[in-house]
């Protein structure tokens, strides 16, 4: 797959763009079923609903599991613009994703590879399939403006 | 402090075995403010939600920042009757709580004294006061009532 060229990406960094626009860190995920029908889409929504836990990931996995019903998302592919943190890595493996594509690499909150690589702990009980890199440079450059803009 | 006798860790205890009796994992959590006042409880909601994110950390959390209207919990003091796991660890630090007590201690799910040690990290950017094994043996029976109920 050639970076930027996958839809479910793409409409990942469309939703982060827009929740960038409204004030948020810009990171946008979308959660996609065995089927690739788009389930939940979600923007960072941190400011919006003042709670600290509202990352995209999270807001996706509650709303998929909600829409689908059922507790584990073992269809399903989660598609982020930035590497998971810790906590989204996490709910991930709670949540028995298939797969995690994610954009940009997060050397200083990256919970996948770096800093605690939850999916590298032995008390660890799923590792999704993981792709990083995927839309990393329009992931990297919203984030960039969006934190020059800040400063 | 003696074990067992701190009033917002009885009330942690007293929600987590509710949540047994309804078929939860018995965890319980209770988010207290600056003044010792109750600003959230909350036991494990894993099935009742369909959503393998609903730890009762992460629910008193978000009640918790709503209810404040406040995104960060800086005067804010977590009791929760088991050792937090990572991702609930994660978003421990992302809120900046004051002080986390916990209950039974978690080798094999835990993130705080085990597994990623979340708050050893050096990415991790707030680590509150930690106090472990607060109520451990009523919690830590509640936990092995429960799972020789299930086998």
């Amino acid at each position: 797959m050639s970076r930027g060229e996958n839809p479910a990406m793409t409409l990942a960094l469309d939703v982060a763009a827009a929740a960038g626009a409204a004030g948020e860190v810009p990171v946008g995920a979308v959660l996609v079923d065995g089927s690739g029908n788009v389930v939940a889409r979600s923007g960072n929504r941190v400011e919006r609903d003042r709670d600290t836990t509202a990352h995209a990931e999270m807001l996706v996995l509650r709303e998929g599991a909600a829409r689908l019903g059922t507790k584990f998302l073992a269809e399903c592919d989660l598609y982020v613009t930035l590497e998971p943190c810790p906590m989204c890595a996490a709910a991930i493996a709670f949540a028995r994703l298939r797969r995690l594509y994610f954009g940009a690499f997060d050397p200083k909150g990256g919970g996948v590879e770096h800093g605690p690589r939850i999916f590298d702990q032995p008390t660890c009980h799923h590792r999704p399939e993981i792709y990083g890199g995927i839309g990393e440079r329009r992931a990297a450059a919203l984030l960039r403006e969006f934190f020059r803009d800040k400063r």
